[in-house]
């Protein structure tokens, strides 16, 4: 939570340099020539791991067919790098999206639950919106989940605890009086910038879409109004539905809150179904040798019916789109995140993720629409960290063994359009919302990333792949 | 099953010639020409997904290391493809080692536990060694696995049932008085080809290196000697330690068998410990929310007493490169698993998997050193299937909330070299063996691969980038 010294400034370009430099497989080195302008459109699938595309591929597009993003012509790994809550902490092996995102955003190694500040020491990292901005390029963040949530946040907010979204959430925030952190220190009275919600407001952003509306209802520190109204005062035209998306002016900073937090999703299991636990017999229950486990009947996603009433991911991207490209000569980046794969497979919904997973399709669709138009765009698609959801058997490999075998955690059976069955597995926890895991996630680039992208890379350099390509 | 006949071959190769153009992205044509000879060394994974690739790096390279494979200038993602048991059925969505290796050895998709023969028909399809010996290439298959074993057996044999591996082991193939399979029809007595020690034996192979000495030992169908003595019969030097490995005339084809059956593995949980449950308190046994989940004790690992007994897979690869180059101008086809990754997952053992990992990568340093003085060699990492192993949170994500928050499987909690603590969760089943996963799986190539292999495929597709870059 420094503030914005000069000599803070220095150390977040210095610390940057040195993460470019230290890259064993450096993009080569860009000159921003031409009288085209370039932009970025980075597109983020929460917890979208190999598991969860693979889920999504054969649902979506049957066990043969393929996704939009296996036809992207660069297909690379990223490696997450997260550190203890302490100056020159260890390693930590399982992230969250706050400190990777901190890293696409900055380039910097953080601990969990971090938004674009330090381990140990809460210095704020300059992000690469802020960097943008300030060489006069458009900027902008889209998301499914509330614009504070930490994804979104983390490219142009600065606090030490993700969940300090709004005014009234930053002293010793609590879940039903179960504290989970502080940012006091962040508090404006404190020489803070305020919570995620009032610096959105007062950040450079010319975009900012998702859900969220209840952050910004409450009264901004130090203020009689809203942080909405703060926002306004900054320039923001405010809309909240889908037809004040369509209508909003093009040459106004844009700020679209279509929900209260999450978006609604686009799929749902059959009647609201979730993973289920198998239900062991009486006999089972005596001894696991004994009797049966009957796993979760089969059942068919379908729409939710709460989905129509928010823009979709795509609509709200073809919206940033217009507006980041509206009379602009000087190019522009766009973070546009997919959230709600992670958050289903928190949950243990499959068919929500499989739709998530196909509404970023959707916005990446159009972003390459775009980039077709517009030559000088770099489209990646990565994902924050890996999740739980795993496709396992229909039946058990070990099914010929006459004893009961079923998972220890939460399954569903889900009928896939092309007539096959599919088991997905959560089991890291017995709570009520499952861990992320910690594999490596794919990143994906079109053609303008070719040559500029190693196949194994860490997720720090993303943010120095973007800055580079914009010559920042 | 079929017997050799003309119109059984010619229908295989016209199956063959179909899987090539029906790829998506095929690649470039190739015109073997000029003096080299070209060879292809395909090295295998089993059940090497991407968590367990996070896990191996993170603790032989730690979280910020790379490993060879790391470095790999090719990185694609490879889609497995499985089918009922019959002709024409629906997809199923997790494989397991034999109809994956089927994939990779003949182009075509089959269902579970077939060695290259057709699900619902029986049919066989025609192998990468078979082509490749056809046309004068040299072959070899080196595992950490029986030779016998699905993986490396469906590139040389055919069999409906993998667990067909000698002459006793055909008719009510059971465990524990469990029938899990038949291959009556395989008998020789059938008109079949026996089992699949037995077609090794008959095989064109040049070098087959590994464990499974058991299978060798059975009186072959149909004659009175074993079926080494077979291999013997059709010009197979037979070894069995690593002094004969060593000392294996390189100009006659070679038989080596290291152990009965896998051969042990590198390393090990402390003490031989492996995965294991949590251990919910007397109060938490009454209710889930009341009490204690003590997870395990965190462990190291130890290199396994048992592995200095028989030659590495690096020094497998070795021997098997220099008999397949020795005074040969026409080129081989290599393939080299690395077996137990998975055969250790399946145990709940990640030091297990790990040590392979690690022999895996030996194994690949081996084949670009020979890469780099044979410029002329395709070098292909991959894997078959996902499997059950997940990187998880070694403090929950939500060890704030005051209730006991644990697995509902197993965990083994590992001391990194580099001081962290990695957290590895098994949880597929209930049973003494994990489920495989259905993620798409990985594929690295050296230099000579690019251009060849889109960033993404199917698993039959490696079948056919073989076979192309050998110009079979």
């Amino acid at each position: 939570m420094n503030k914005p010294t000069k000599s803070g400034l220095l150390g977040s370009l210095l610390l940057l340099a040195s993460v470019g430099m230290a890259q064993g497989n450096a993009p080569q080195p860009d000159s921003v020539s031409g009288a085209l302008p370039r932009q970025v459109i980075l597109i983020i699938g929460d917890g979208m791991d190999e598991q969860q595309i693979t889920i999504a591929r054969n649902y979506l597009k049957g066990a043969a067919g393929q996704l939009l993003l296996d036809q992207m012509p660069l297909r690379s790994a990223v490696q997450i790098l997260t550190t203890e809550e302490r100056s020159g902490g260890k390693p930590v092996y399982v992230a969250d999206s706050a400190n990777t995102a901190t890293s696409m955003a900055t380039g910097a190694i953080t601990s969990i639950g971090r938004i674009s500040t330090s381990a140990g020491t809460d210095r704020d990292f300059t992000t690469i919106v802020e960097l943008a901005a300030a060489a006069g390029l458009r900027t902008g963040i889209v998301t499914t989940a509330s614009v504070t949530d930490a994804t979104p946040a983390a490219f142009a907010a600065h606090v030490n605890f993700r969940l300090c979204e709004d005014p009234d959430s930053m002293v010793n925030v609590s879940y039903n009086d179960i504290i989970l952190g502080d940012c006091s220190g962040d508090l404006k009275a404190n020489g803070g910038k305020g919570s995620i919600a009032e610096q959105l407001a007062a950040s450079a952003l010319d975009v900012i879409l998702g859900g969220g509306s209840a952050h910004f209802t409450p009264t901004a520190e130090g203020e009689t109004v809203s942080v909405a109204d703060v926002a306004r005062r900054h320039g923001f035209q405010v809309i909240t539905n889908a037809a004040g998306l369509a209508a909003a002016a093009p040459d106004q900073r844009l700020l679209g809150l279509f929900a209260p937090s999450t978006l609604p999703v686009r799929l749902q299991g059959e009647g609201g179904r979730t993973a289920e636990a198998p239900r062991p017999s009486w006999l089972n229950r005596i001894h696991p040798y004994l009797g049966s486990g009957t796993p979760p009947a089969p059942m068919l996603c379908e729409p939710n019916p709460d989905s129509g009433t928010v823009p979709t991911l795509q609509q709200m991207t073809e919206v940033a789109l217009r507006q980041l490209s509206h009379e602009n000569a000087q190019g522009f980046f766009l973070m546009v995140e997919s959230a709600s794969i992670d958050k289903q497979s928190h949950e243990r919904k499959p068919c929500g993720s499989i739709g998530e997973v196909a509404q970023l399709e959707d916005a990446l669709a159009s972003a390459l629409a775009f980039a077709k138009t517009n030559p000088q765009t770099l489209v990646l698609v990565t994902a924050d960290h890996s999740q739980a959801a795993q496709l396992v058997p229909y039946e058990s490999l070990f099914a010929a063994f006459p004893i009961p075998i079923f998972t220890p955690g939460k399954m569903a059976r889900i009928i896939t359009p092309e007539g096959g069955l599919m088991a997905v597995n959560y089991a890291t926890n017995n709570f009520k919302q499952e861990e992320h895991t910690g594999a490596a996630v794919p990143l994906f680039g079109n053609s303008e990333s070719l040559g500029r992208i190693p196949p194994f890379i860490q997720q720090p350099q993303i943010f120095a792949i973007t800055r580079d390509y914009l010559g920042l």
